[in-house]
């Protein structure tokens, strides 16, 4: 430490004013009082009130003069302006990244003629040769087996754009992780898990730099464009949270208090799922529901208005060509009927079921990649995940293409795909009705061969999104989800179409399918199948229903999506509580205080603070006996966060807590600026220290830095009280006192550990909860 | 007190057994032990804590046997029971209220003579002579008038039409009043103040009980149906809660924990919008951002089950007829431009000053009532209101009408309402295009007749609804406060549609209204209104633009919505933060806790706390040296909730904190059952007490009424903390201390009393937040 840095010869000059200074060089801060280090927990009852302090300031100030009033003002408006540019920004990034997507992962297959940065479709659309059947055919648009031998059909071309799709594929993923890798290593993975610690009040460092802004967002376009089985819309509210933590710089309010720098973050992750989704209202509930820890009434309104300027200025882009707002708009033109509510439990089911086996499968593989020699090769496992993701899935046209169409295709009744092969049912001859219009067919040869390559492509996607989640790339995990359901919906819902087809005399269609009806819709099958897939991932209830909702406009299928999401969530609670980002957390060993779990256990303050029974006492100071030297010795000799201070060792009555990290600034700085403090002499807390002759070394006076308000619980409390407070005031750290002397301490640390204790001492408890 | 119960003469027969006995006894909690007395603050930890325990020993005991093991898993699910029977009920009340709203109203101008109980539109339906077009007139459905004398045209028909419309009125709202003043006085008023302090942690007797509940169901039939100039939402919210209130008690869960209750209470209040506006998912932001005060994620779910359930009873009942589940369901047909945003902003400007004007007048007119005679003669005041409205509403067509049918003619546009006057446009000659369909006219003679009348109704409304609300007869502001803004609305709307007409060569119009487009939607504006005004007077946010959402069901025009919200909650923030409800709550001098008020000043803790400097010293006990006659007289003389138990007064420790009444009721139940307890027996608040001989009188043990975790603070924790430490652990008091001494007490309502105090001192500070 700053121990021997020979400041003790310095002689006291200016003995009287000693302590005038003192005061004057303790009133104004010394920099980087107050501020955190890395991976360190923040103070939440600290920042809050620093602001609290700031805006009196400021609000004292306006009063003096007009210009102190504009400026009073511009404060006030700024947090206003913050979420504007975080809409701005995120949703041009998202509608840049949806462009930039939708080129590449055409160019896997072939390039535009007429322009090689157009796509297949706006290939095809500025194409005068396109017709509206056709519209995916046209000249200018050639595959690459085409335009290098000028033959399209055959084996060779065949082989040729398979070997060019696999290359593309493995071109696109090296770059991808090369870059994360080089640039930017927080730039992988999904960001959900790392958000919701730092929103909980964690220091990352980096985390959501503009670095880590640019990387992700390249990386992202090149990892989704190479094929792997991994979605956009999970990295896109790392993305927005990059920007939110960007536009926080411009504002001292909020790059210099980290509890309110979190409240713009909060509204920058709504941001990116509405950006994701097209749906604001369904991302501000994610927000509140999934990712933010502290999130008051004015953050909801002021996250609302992020998420709405984002999805316009998104909208205004237009990446899909069609000026929706959502991902996957559907329009269905049938009712759902009660009976069709067992098979969308079902699907419930099966989501519950997947998302519990994805949970434990991706979680053992990543503890696995952790563990062994595997996590040191990420390149190689990156490439060695994509070469095999190309190869199997060119063959499949269901998973040739990218993960989104597939969903859209999904979700959409046959109607909106008239072309597709999924819609290849048999029109009877004597059909009456227009022929978009499909009542009750028996499926064609087409339909069956698309159920064999969906059954396929079901198996695919759930054995390689195990692996694919936790590479060192972007990548997120709604779509694969979600395609992993609407696939198993899809599914289902033709089997029950065609049962009623067949069977309209059975007991269980009779009241609702008569012949000619056009009873079941596979496309919504395909919906709740996604609903209920993701929701057993992620274990999202409302924000879920609402996304999905947004999704279809429609309050009529609110009813089949919340069974399923309901189904998914209570099957797979049965098997363990957490969901995907807190396995993850867990895995990654964050300090993350979940607020849904809960604590129900018997164990009492006395039980988890420290010193243990048989530990050394608690490391103290106290208010008037301790040298600099000791000081020194006790931050040498400890890495703990700060210490109590007590009015003497045999009392044990607590005065306060000082913070180390200002414990530390404050004697170096003393030590280099302020006279007469040498190693001997003695710290003080009190309001006044005594006048000390000259010759005896000048006091430090301390009392600055003491936080004279340090929570404290007694040791009977208990600890499920400890839990909520430690939540909902989000602490640090808690004194435990009996009858007024201080007897420990309990940080967040320990809570934690205590809780992770307990919870597999007795793990069937959480079964009831 | 009990104190000269003259117990003290019983001879102690059972020296040695006393302890033992005292600690059977005390092991069986005595009845009502850790109940509320009316009109008290509950203490959330205690509660919360309580239910732990609950839990604990259900999880416990379900291992023991199979019975056992069902019970705890009926008692995990009883929350969805609850939220689903909530749900049914719910909407099932609301459905019976507007088919007997539609009924009643339409009685007061005559009868369907082919059955009494058909409403005008129910009965022309079932009519053969009814064509579409001609929908509202039917041989069957005859006006008073005409049934009384044969004639229904002319003066005296008027009149008598007139007159007989009036008579209903009042009779209508002196059931009302009667049946609120003699069976259920707290069924009147909105119910939403009383509700936001009972889910805050306040305990009023029967506010929620059945009959209430009955008596609001009915007489809010008949407050609506009189045609005064309420609406029915906000006491739905309390027909809702009283649903909730009634059902917790079929559980022990919930009935007999305060906490888990307001759980419950929250969901359905989430009901009750969703069944008032057909808007589930605004039903639960409004409870989130209006009403709760906990609401944790467990709590978001199901009241998004609860508000769901009603929604899809409420339209299978289908009282409208239509088989929305909106109340105004829109649909527009044109977008909305740029500059529209313009007149917009007025509104929402118009709704800010709308509801400022509203909440002052109508604050200032609540206190006139308390204070003054007036109070005193609620059924002539309700006799009074309703005269006047019923003889100034019939002229006019736009006030004579329910509100509600009114705010559904105001917000759509001419291609649904063809026929009304507000459409009487003039089509040119040469138009080609069909007739429904009405691009860029001239206004005709009918639409400026409308526009006086509505001007008149606009006036009417704003004067007359600052008088009826407040009444005691239930009343509800959501739909007056829209009327006005739709009122005022469809005026703007029209006035910039014929601008635009007039002028389409300014420079405003010139970009986007060309001749002959359809550019300006009337509707909207109205409904653009109605959300300025609603904004205004309640300063809901968030839900107040969902709501709107589900309304039109469309994402498109969230943007005018929303400018229209945030401008006019800033402009009546400008001249005080409170809503309606706040206003009504400090009216009330209810102790409620805005967790929206920010405390913003530098007090401290010692500035609060009592005792003050020259009041007598804190009343405390000690650990073991006060006899229960010490206690009972120190119960007798004060009139505290609670008091600190010390180790003794020399060293002012703190050991824990007792509550009266638990006090009060051991003490009662030890006089009454054991033996040997006396006036001069000492009460030992320590975990054993000394062994007396048989001549001194037992003492009495009271550790088990002990609350050993006493929350406390130090005297320099700045008041900001204090604050939101009581806002979300939910505190009734806090213990003061310094350097672990005990200094002094702080309950909810010096906190209270403070924060009014800092804000009237320093009025100004309020504006920048």
């Amino acid at each position: 430490m700053e121990a021997g840095e020979g400041v003790s010869g310095t002689t006291p000059t200016e003995e009287m004013n000693g302590a005038g200074n003192l005061m004057d060089f303790l009133d104004e801060p010394f920099p980087d009082v107050g501020t955190y280090e890395d991976f360190h927990t923040i103070d939440w009852l600290r920042e809050k009130s620093r602001d609290t302090d700031r805006h009196r300031k400021i609000t004292s100030k306006s009063k003096e003069s007009f210009w102190e009033l504009i400026k009073s003002l511009l404060d006030a408006w700024s947090g206003w302006v913050v979420m504007l540019l975080i809409g701005l920004l995120s949703g041009t990034l998202a509608g840049v990244i949806d462009l930039a997507v939708d080129w590449m992962t055409d160019l896997k297959e072939g390039v535009c003629l007429t322009a090689f940065y157009y796509s297949h479709e706006q290939c095809c659309w500025t194409s005068n040769e396109t017709t509206f059947d056709d519209r995916d055919k046209c000249p200018q648009w050639q595959k690459w087996a085409e335009l290098m031998t000028g033959h399209s059909e055959g084996g060779g071309a065949y082989l040729l754009n398979y070997f060019l799709y696999v290359l593309w594929a493995l071109l696109f993923s090296f770059l991808a992780v090369s870059l994360v890798r080089v640039f930017a290593p927080y730039a992988c993975g999904s960001g959900i898990p790392e958000i919701k610690t730092i929103l909980s009040g964690f220091i990352i460092r980096g985390y959501l730099g503009k670095w880590t802004l640019l990387i992700k967002t390249v990386t992202l376009v090149l990892a989704v464009s190479s094929g792997l089985s991994l979605g956009k819309e999970g990295p896109l509210v790392h993305v927005a949270c990059c920007c939110g933590n960007l536009f926080c710089s411009l504002f001292s309010k909020y790059s210099k208090n980290e509890g309110k720098r979190r409240e713009v973050l909060s509204a920058a992750a709504a941001a990116g799922v509405s950006v994701a989704f097209g749906a604001p209202i369904g991302g501000v509930l994610f927000s509140l529901e999934e990712v933010s820890y502290y999130f008051p009434l004015k953050t909801l309104w002021r996250s609302f208005f992020a998420a709405l300027v984002a999805a316009f200025t998104l909208r205004s882009i237009n990446p899909f060509g069609n000026s929706r707002l959502v991902l996957f708009y559907v329009e269905y033109h049938t009712p759902w009927y009660m009976a069709e509510l067992v098979p969308f439990i079902l699907l419930g089911v099966f989501g519950g079921l997947w998302g519990t086996l994805f949970i434990r499968a991706n979680i053992a593989w990543c503890r696995r990649r952790k563990t062994t020699q595997l996590g040191k090769y990420p390149v190689l496992e990156v490439i060695a995940v994509t070469g095999i993701t190309a190869l199997l899935a060119f063959p499949n046209p269901y998973t040739r293409r990218s993960t989104s169409e597939l969903i859209s295709e999904l979700f959409n009744d046959c109607r909106a795909l008239e072309s597709s092969q999924l819609c290849d049912y048999i029109n009877s001859p004597n059909m009456s009705r227009p022929v978009d219009d499909i009542p009750d067919r028996p499926a064609g040869p087409g339909v069956y061969t698309a159920l064999w390559q969906l059954a396929l492509a079901l198996v695919f996607k759930i054995v390689i999104t195990i692996f694919t989640f936790g590479m060192k790339i972007p990548s997120g995990l709604f779509i694969p989800s979600m395609a992993v359901g609407a696939i198993a919906g899809r599914i289902v819902g033709i089997a029950v179409e065609q049962m009623a087809y067949h069977h309209h005399d059975w007991i269980i269609f009779k009241n609702w399918c008569r012949p000619g009806a056009d009873c079941v819709t596979p496309g919504l099958y395909a919906m709740v199948g996604a609903a209920a897939c993701l929701g057993g991932v992620t274990r999202m209830t409302v924000s879920l229903v609402v996304i999905m909702f947004e999704l279809t406009g429609g309050l009529e299928y609110i009813v089949p999506l919340m069974a399923a999401a309901v189904t998914s969530k209570w099957v797979a609670d049965a098997f363990g509580k957490e969901g995907i980002y807190e396995s993850h957390i867990q895995l990654n060993g964050y300090p993350y205080l979940d607020v849904r779990d809960e604590f129900t256990h018997r164990t009492l303050a006395t039980d988890v603070m420290r010193p243990r029974r048989n530990d050394p006492p608690l490391a103290v100071l106290t208010q008037d006996s301790t040298t600099v030297e000791d000081v020194e010795t006790l931050i040498k000799d400890t890495d703990y966060n700060g210490f109590p201070v007590v009015v003497s060792r045999e009392s044990e009555r607590l005065i306060g807590f000082v913070q180390r990290r200002d414990l530390t600034l404050a004697i170096k700085n003393a030590r280099q600026k302020q006279d007469g403090v040498v190693s001997s002499s003695v710290v003080y807390f009190t309001e006044d220290a005594p006048q000390l002759p000259l010759s005896n070394p000048q006091p430090l006076k301390l009392r600055r830095v003491l936080n004279l308000s340090p929570f404290t619980v007694t040791d009977h409390t208990p600890m499920e009280t400890v839990v909520d407070i430690f939540r909902k005031l989000g602490l640090r750290q808690c004194l435990v006192t009996r009858s007024g002397r201080l007897l420990g301490i309990i940080t967040k640390k320990d809570v934690l550990r205590h809780m992770a204790q307990m919870m597999n001492q007795d793990p069937e408890s959480i079964m009831f909860n």
